[in-house]
Order: structure tokens, then C-alpha cells, then sequence
């Protein structure tokens, strides 16, 4: 039962189903006086929200957040901040269908399942409309340690993928496109490859990289609490995410071990530093001050515009087409959803570790 | 702070450094009535204890496991079990150069920036000896769940690779071999391939395979506790992982929807099943009764043999040799530990559910 | 940090500051399927709302609360159950005074001393108001075990106790009068008492019994998470609380063992009852199937009309009198905030016990 | 289920049976850094060890307590610290007539309701006899503050009372006597009471007051997880326990406002205090640097020479005599399990404001 409250000292409980009255949450346990306003929040939601290009949903919402409680003159009380999306257009009707069968690859039938009832109007609960929500906190989350960068951006579509680079790249590059790859040339040939599935009613997914820098060593418990554990639980709570991997990930499977272990150096500042960043930031599930580091697996989109043959409740055969409003590959807008979890998971590190705030 | 206690329905408290007095853990909130004695959880041990084979460490450790409590006339009492392995075969005395630089690629170096302090005696609290008492408690959850059937083993290290296959490999074949792996050719090559890499003073890693089955559907929790995603963060938590994938994983970041989507159809018990199982048996963050299917990537083994360059604790450049008792691939003794922590899982996700115990 | 989530199984996180734009609770890990409207909730509201009676705050607030999400249909989803109540009646203008210093016997100088800042408008977070957030998750918790009664009325009010009896009262008694005590004699008397205190410009405090009957033998859990000691925590997290005792509490160190302890027999119906129930309904932390009784202190209320000494937030002598819209007695309204923090005790340990519900 | 974990930031897991193998607690979450050794536990230990007095039991344990982890040379790792007491005299044969029968006023017929089996052995997991985990975590705890004195006596034994006082006694004066009251009077007729109430085969209850110095102001957080509210929490969870009471309690309900408000004035040093202390040192939930001032009821220990009606298991009368080694007060013990209970809270609140510690 229950399941949506996220970390142990940064925590979120987030509510609201795709086309119910609202969704959002509150935050309990961000420190008090730190500058927050709802634009601070709107300018991640509006990275997430439906409608930003001609390869998303047409789906019409504002995603405008209203601040509810927890701050007061623009300053965090150090009081539970609670925020509300109203949802504008719901379109109900369109679910009746729906509502009689199992879409593939969807959780209806999972929730079905576990809760002998559930919410049909776009996917209810298991909407990744959801993720307005977390991408609202995570927003939060990023108020208390202004000096971490944490940047997400598309690195491959199916089988396109950018050029491998070091380094962090521009919120500019990131954003010139529809895509979110910082790569332009690949940035083109991936929207063309969207609209093309999308043209023959398909749907298809990809990875997300996500780096962190001017995290400072030292965040993240042993054993259970591992930074990068908390961040793979994160990243594979967002819906349709399959995988995850940090550093060397798969890959470094494949290398021996003088080949991957990073040689310790010290930096221009005196600082430690490592030459290669196989570890991905942690070691021992601990950050040790270099890039943190990650890829994230999303599958396509589970709703195409083909016909799917499935079971209706009752177990019969029947089929479905999708209709209504959907992304033919979630990743783009998915980029500020990556951020926003990983913004609690750092967050969270980050208060855990004692440090004073803001860092 | 913190980090060492895992779940939240069946809870495990772990402690214990490498080269300490003893390891172990409390295991609060297992049900009561269940059969269990130290030889039920032994035989988990035995398959993660040093030096089974010519491809692990020669440390010598019994690993013998005494219950101190929560266990009355064989039955479980429903209060906490309590759990000890003594440390037999310290030899603390090694030691003493190591506590004065940072091993690369261990986690000297981030204990000493978090806690300001570190046992350097075979790496302490961040050693993977302290992966026995997580097997201890998963052989508890397993008691939970009888019916449930958790099952790992080595499926590449290096570039070996087993072909795939679908269903549940036999234990016996799985065990058949010192490295884990349930294909014989395969199995006898990598064995070689870890006797060269130890030859040459070097280490590898691979990729784990775990199957679950007969899991109930209706496990797991919506948005952020996903059974997908507590599978993630267990697993990441175990020393050397680097990248969690389920079902499709990042594979299935190249397929289309159209394809990827599992397609529902009645079982011959009238269950409901999927043709294919590219979800890895869960959707919307929760078992539909598939197999659960996931992977876990280990990087090579950090201590090696050759001589690396490293600093000391005053960041002076300096040089280090892997002494003492390791293993060339933590693979083999990794798979009782992917089986725990997938159990623990597993058990938390039954208790959450609230289903009548023992499945 | 944080602090405003409640529960283990069936958690509650509240928000909202005494005159911000709203208050309200998520209600995550409610059971699916129950019955749930907002007139089910309201009931609970009204009873804890300003202005119910001519001797309680005259603040116009409506406390109509609106459920945002988890209900479909009618029917509980097993998602995550958000409430709003939106502040109807904020008049912040009174404040300015109050934001210059400290108010004796309130949050004041706690908060400024843990926050650094603090919302002055009616006591932000620290104003009793945020108990309404409280009532509607309690209403909740109730549907969950619609056959447990939990019902508290207002035992005494400062010297005035009413006499003692066994049982349960009914509802109609303790709702027949404003103080909500269901001895009608003595009730006319405390409403007596409360108004020329109030006359007087004082106030006053008293005592909050509770009586929880038909909860079933086994809830609460050991050693730590004793039924007791949880609904303790609950009582004391209510604002004004200074104290709990529980069967025969702190008279009950003035007997006996052989007096104290309760006598087992078999029951008409063949269940095992106590002849006394100085245990008040808990043994060894987990309920004994008997009524579980326990009682409330309540302070005084800390505004008061008369002109009190006090400092200002640079630390300079002033004084303060207490304007605005207060209670001279807080019981009657609290009356509402017992039952509803009892609920959410009971509903946990429901849960935590693996019961199907509803009970 | 499980019900051992205690903390959310300073957190302990306890276990034991009164006459398992051991019992011990885990302590996750200590700071590193700080001087530790056995005997800083033991002194603790030894206080609420059996046997110190002729108006204790007469069974003989050591109570010697073994550091297992999360300890090097002398100063803790921030790793989890374990702990164990291994229970030397167990004399388990007297049980066997018990485990016939629920003993009035024990958890014998809960723990049975609820988990279907139970120790039998000194009432297994449900004896005070486990408070001694918490004894040694709460030694611990102190480490983590030592500028704040912790300091809890007995006020009362059953009628007898000492005289009221302000301020904090010395331990010398505490220790002066084996019933742990620092007023030499009064202790003298408690002894003698006890003794007579055990001479007649009787027990009796009392009182323990706790005082808590030089704790800062800003320790505690709003709304649920009070400072009083964990304080009540962590005392209704002690064995016997039947009621909290803090500052004014339940006299101060039959104070006005205008007696009850605490002045505030500038201290010497120029720090904010209040004339009067009728908050008992917290304000909102919230330290205000204050004395902590509170109050803790106890039962008369259930078991009592006397013979006794009851139940067998299978509901048939039968009598009870109470036999074995037993308090008859067990207020003298319970000194330190109060001072334990009191000192893990704190240093929970110390952790969740993130002051650096050592305080």
C-alpha cells in the first residue's frame, strides 16, 4: 500500500490522477529561507509539459503550479511547501472504452490486479502525467544547492545516437531542438526518425544521459543508501523507464579491471581528482567529487495507433487502437523528469550528509 | 547518515566491518509461524562464502550463522531474528600500508571524505564480505514465500556471453560449475578466462541474470515504490554494480512499440499471460504474473595485482600492489547475493500487499 | 527537518499555514474500494470548525474540504487520497503587531529560533488550524474499520469533572451541548466556567477522554511500536497537549499489583474479556480486545485577553494582548482532533496487522 | 509487524528474548568520530542490571555487553554499531507451567492473539528484560551530546512522594540509595514500602521524573514529530509504562492561561528565558532552550507471590502464582531505561537539525 512518498529526509508525497481534479505535492523537509517562487517552479514544468512541439502530445495544459502553503513573502518557512496543478483539459468521454480491456504494455490490467478497481480516463495514477508533479519538487530540490548542476538530455533515439563527449553540456544546446539532444546534426535526424513512427501510428523509446557537477564527496550512506542506489530506484520509478547504469555501466563489464579502476591525481585547486571517470562519480555508493554520471532506458511508448489485439476484463478477445493524445517517444519531455528525480536524490544526499544549506 | 537498513514491511538491519569482531543482521517484521533454523539459512551462505573453488579468494571463513533470537523450537517467533557470523580468519595485521593511501576504484577515499575516519582492515564496513549477512536475511525472506522461486546466475563475464534463453535454469545446473553459469561450454570458458585474468595479475567483471517465478500478480506499489524500481536500488546497493536493466532493458530502447508491447492471452488455467515478456513482468511499477526478469552489470574486481599508481592520504603520489586474499571476478559469489536482495524485495512487496503469508 | 508526515502503513502528510491559501493532507496507503465522499469527511469538519458555538472563536471559516484525488466514482482508488481546504477567512492584516515579538506560550520564539523566519498571520504553522487537515484524514482512517468506534468527549474543564462511568457514551450525548461533554449537568456548568473566563479575558484547559471499543485483539506491535506509544505520539503532536495516560495511568502508581492487574474470563460469547481494564485496553503494547480508554491534558489556551510581559524579537521588554479570534477553551473543537489522531493510529495498526479490511 | 526500529535519523533496531541466546540493538546513524569504548556503555548498563539491591530481583546477569562493529580504535566509523548481551542465566525449565496459562497483566494472551505462538521463557520478547538493548543505545546517544545532561529519578512510589524542587539533582544524590529518589527521606520510606509490599507477595508503581539540561533551543519539528510527541512516544514504549506528562501535565489543566503563559525575560548571559516553566521546555513541539521537564507512570509489576485467577490456553480457570526472580518496583531499574528512551530521542532531534555534533 501507499507508495508515493519519496526519501527520507527531502521527502515528497505526491497525489493525482491524469484527468482527475488535480495533481501535485507536498514537500516536507526543505530548509526554511530559501528563495521560492511558483516561476521557479513553472519555467521546469514548462520543459515537461504537453504541447511544446510537433512531436509531442497535443494534449492542452498550462501545467501552472500554485503554491499552496510553506512559503511565505518568497522565502521556504521550513514548513511543508504543498503545490497544485489543476488539470485544464480532461476530456473524459474519451475513456469508456477503455475502460472494458487491458491496453498492452499498460498497467491496467496490473492495477486491476492489485487494486480491484481503478481510474480508466487516461491511465489514472499510472499516467506519466504524474511526473508534473515530481518535476515541481524536484525544482524545489534544486533551490536548496544551487551550486550542483544536474542536466539530462536525450543521447539516443532507437538506434540514433550523438556522438560519446566529456564534459557538460549547454542548457542551450540542449534545448535548441524539439529533441532535447544537444548534438544538432543527430537532434534532426531524431525528430525525422519520431515523425516517421509516428506517421505509421508507432511509437518508439530511447536513453536519457544525465550528469551532475559540483557535487561535493561525501554524499551518499554504504551499504543500503548507496547514492547510485537511490538514484536507480529513482530513475526506474519514472514510468516506461527499463534500465539504468552509471559510469561504465554494461559496458565496463566488458573491461578488465586495470583498465577501469581510475587513477587518483590531484586537480590544480588540490583537489582529488581521478583520470578516467569509469566509477561515475561514486565509490563505495559514495559521491568522490567527479561528474556524476548516468543513463537512463526508456521503452517506446506504450499507446500506438495500430490496431493490438488484447483481452477485455472479462478475459475475452478483443482489440484496441490507440487514440486520444500521446507521445511517439516520451524522452524529450521526459529529459526534465530525469532531472527533477535526480534533484531528490541529491537533495535528499545532501541534507543526509548534514552539510548547511544552501551549498 | 544511516544507510544500513533496508524495507519497509520486512525490514533488515545489517552491521559489520570486513576484518571486525563478527557480522550480522536483525531481520524485523518477518511473520511468525514459519519453520527455520541456521541450516536453511547456511546452505545461502555456503554458495557466498570465500573460497569455494580455485576462482575465489583462499580466505578461509566458515561462515557459520547463529540465530540469537526470534526463533523459538524451530518456529519463527514473529519478534526480531537476530543473526551472527563471526569473523574467524581476520589477519588484521595486513593492513597497515593500505590505511595510509587510497586503493583506486575502492572506496577509501569517500569514507575518508564522509566520516573523516576508516578500518582499513580489508576495507572495512565497505567490503563485500559484509554481503553475508544480506544473504543471511534473504534466506529468512525466502521462508516467506515458499512458492516464489528466485533464481540467479552468471550469464557473461567479460565478452563470454551464455546464449539466451527463456525459462527457469535448474539449480543444479546452475551449480554444476565454479563460476554460476547454467550453460556447461560457456561455463568452462569463463572459468579459464578468470584464471588467465588472475594469472596476469588482472580482474573482470560480467553480468548477473536473475528470473523470479511464480510471483502473484499486484506486487508492488505505484509511482515510486515500483517493484521495478526497489529491485533497482537492491540491487545497486550491492558492492561492484553498475547497471540494472528489466525486461527489455536498454535493448529494448531500439525496438518499436509496436513490437515491444507484450500482447495479453488466456493461459490454459484461464490465467491471464503475455506472448512475449519484454516487461520483464511488471507494468506500471507492478507484477502482472510474468516472469520478472532482470539484469545487473558488476565491474571488474577493484583490487588487482598489478602495481597502480595512486596518492596517499596527503596526496602524495604513490604506488599500490593488491596483496591478500581476493577474488580475480566477484561474479560467482555474487549470485547468492543478487538472490538476496532480490528476496528481500520480493518479501517486502508480499508483505505490502498484505497477502496471507506463507504464498 | 520536517516532521508533518504521520504513519507507517497508512501515512498522512499534512500542510497549510493558519492563513495562507489553503491547508489539506495526501492520504497514501488507504485500502481500494471503500466508500468515500466528501460528506463523509465534512461531518468530521464541522465539528471542528470556528464559530460553532457562543463559546468558541467567532472566525468565519467554512472548512468545506474538496477531494482533489484517489476517488472514483465513489469508490477509494488505493492511490493517494489529496484534500484541500481552502482559507476562507484570512484577515492578515491583523498581524504586524504579533510579527515583532514573541507571544508567550506560543510557537513564536521556537520557530524563529529553529526557522529563522516565521509566517506571523494567525500562528502559521503552528496555529491549531492546521488540525483540520487532521480531521479529514482521520475521517478517512475511519472508513477503513467502519465496526471500530472511537469516540472522545471532554471529561473536565479545569476543576469541573464530570462523573466517572464505564461504557461508551453515546454521540448524542456528548453532541447535545457546546462543550461536547456528555454528562449534561456538569456540561452546563464547564460552559458556565468557560464564558466568565472568558469575561475575564483568561482562558482554560482540561481533559479529553477517549474510548475505543469492537478493536480486535492483536494491534500495535512490540517493544517499540506499542499501540500506547503510538497513540501517545498522537496525542502529544496535538497542539496544547501536555499529557496522556492510558487504563489507569498515573493513578494507577498509587496501587497495587493485585489490585491492578486485570482478571482474565471467558465471555458469554466464548472470547476472553478482563473483569477490570486498568490496562486500558493494551497489553505488552498490543490491544487485548477490551475497550481501549486513555485521557488527554489540554493547557490552557495560550492567547489570553489581559495585557502579558513579554520581548520582542531583538529582545526588548513589551507587552502583547491578545486580539483576533480564539477559543478561552480549546477541548470542545479538540474533541474532533482525539478522534481523529486515534483513527489514524488505529487504521495504521489495522493495516500493519495485515487484517483485510474493512474490519 | 516488527515494531523494533526506533528513530528516524539517530535510528536502533533492538532484539531479544528474556532468555534467548542474547539480545543487543544496532545503532545506525552515529556520528563517526567519537570516542567509544564497552565501558562507557557498561557504566550505563550497571545501572539497570539485576541484582544491584535487596529490593531487586535476585537474577544474576553480568549484562556484559560486546562492541561487535562500527568501532575502530576507540572512535565510532559512522557504520552501523552493534551490540550484544549474551543472557548468562537463563534457568529456562521454570517455564513450562507459564506457557500453560496467559498471566494477568502480562502479554502473554496478546502475543498470542497476534502472532499465534510466543517464548515462554520470562515472557520472551515482551520482558523488561529487553529495555537493556535500549540502556546500551541510549549510552551510545549520549556520546553524540555530551553537553546535554539527561538526568531521570524516581519521584514517587506508589502514595509516597518526594518533596517538588526545582532544578537538576546530582547523580550522587540519585545513587545514594537503591531506590534511586535523590531525597534521603523519602527514599528511606520507599525502601521500606517495598520491601513490605514484597514481603506480602504485592508490587507497587510509582513515578519517574526526567530532566533534560542545556539542551538548545530549535530541537523538535512541527506538527507530528513534536519533541514532546517523540518523547511521550519513546516512554508509553517502555515496559509498564501507563502515562507521560510534560511541564504542567495534567495540573496544569486546572491552571488559567493567565498562570500558565511562561514569561519570557532576557537571561544573564543574554539568552531568552521564561520565569516559570510550565511548558516543561518546549513550545509548538519545539525546544526553547528551556529545562525538559516531564513525568513518566508505572504500573505495579504484574507478576506478585500472590496466588491468581486466570486462564489456561484453552480458556479453562486456573490460578497463577508468580515465582521466579522478579521486581517488586521496578521504578529503581526503570531510571535508566527512561534516561536511555529520553537520550535517543534527543539525539534524533540533534541529528534532524543538523547542528554539528558534538554539541
Amino acid at each position: 500500500m501507499g507508495g508515493s512518498i519519496f526519501g527520507r529526509y527531502f521527502k515528497v508525497a505526491t497525489f493525482g490522477e491524469s484527468h482527475g481534479a488535480a495533481l501535485g505535492c507536498i514537500v516536507d523537509g526543505c530548509p526554511s529561507n530559501l528563495s521560492l517562487s511558483e516561476a521557479d517552479i513553472q519555467s521546469f514544468l514548462d520543459k515537461r509539459k504537453p504541447g511544446q512541439s510537433d512531436i509531442s502530445t497535443p494534449r492542452k495544459e498550462s501545467d501552472s503550479c500554485r503554491i499552496l502553503s510553506g512559503v511565505f513573502e518568497g522565502k521556504t518557512l521550513g514548513t511543508p511547501i504543498a503545490l497544485i496543478i489543476e488539470n485544464a483539459n480532461q476530456k473524459s468521454s474519451d475513456y469508456s472504452e477503455i475502460a472494458k480491456l487491458w491496453r498492452p504494455s499498460h498497467a491496467d490490467f496490473t492495477y486491476d490486479a492489485k487494486f480491484g478497481i481503478r481510474d480508466p480516463r487516461g491511465g489514472g495514477r499510472s499516467s506519466a502525467r504524474e511526473t508534473a508533479a515530481r518535476v515541481a519538487a524536484g525544482a524545489i530540490a534544486r533551490m536548496c544547492m544551487p551550486s550542483i548542476v544536474i542536466r539530462a538530455w536525450v543521447e539516443s533515439v532507437h538506434s540514433i545516437s550523438m556522438p560519446s563527449f566529456d564534459g557538460m553540456p549547454s542548457e542551450e544546446d540542449i534545448e535548441s531542438n524539439a529533441v532535447r539532444c544537444p548534438h544538432a546534426p543527430t537532434a534532426l535526424r531524431m525528430v525525422e526518425f519520431i515523425k516517421k513512427a509516428r506517421a505509421e501510428g508507432d511509437s518508439v523509446g530511447g536513453v536519457i544521459r544525465c550528469r551532475i557537477s559540483n557535487a561535493p564527496a561525501g554524499l551518499g550512506e554504504p551499504v543500503f543508501d548507496r547514492l547510485e542506489a537511490d538514484l536507480a530506484k529513482a530513475m526506474l520509478s519514472i514510468p516506461a523507464c527499463k534500465g539504468f547504469e552509471i559510469g561504465s555501466g554494461f559496458a565496463g563489464t566488458r573491461m578488465f579491471g586495470s583498465a577501469h579502476n581510475d587513477e587518483f591525481f590531484v586537480g590544480e585547486g588540490g583537489e582529488v581528482r581521478t583520470k578516467t571517470n569509469y566509477a561515475g562519480g561514486v565509490l563505495g555508493g559514495i559521491s568522490n567529487g567527479q561528474m556524476i554520471d548516468f543513463r537512463v532506458a526508456f521503452k517506446p511508448t506504450a499507446t500506438i495507433l495500430k490496431e493490438q489485439k488484447t483481452l477485455s476484463l472479462n478475459k475475452e478477445p478483443t482489440t484496441v487502437v490507440g487514440r486520444g493524445r500521446h507521445d511517439p517517444c516520451v524522452l524529450p519531455r521526459a529529459v526534465a523528469v530525469v532531472e527533477a528525480m535526480a534533484s531528490l536524490v541529491l537533495a535528499d544526499a545532501v541534507l543526509a550528509a548534514g552539510k548547511s544549506l544552501p551549498l
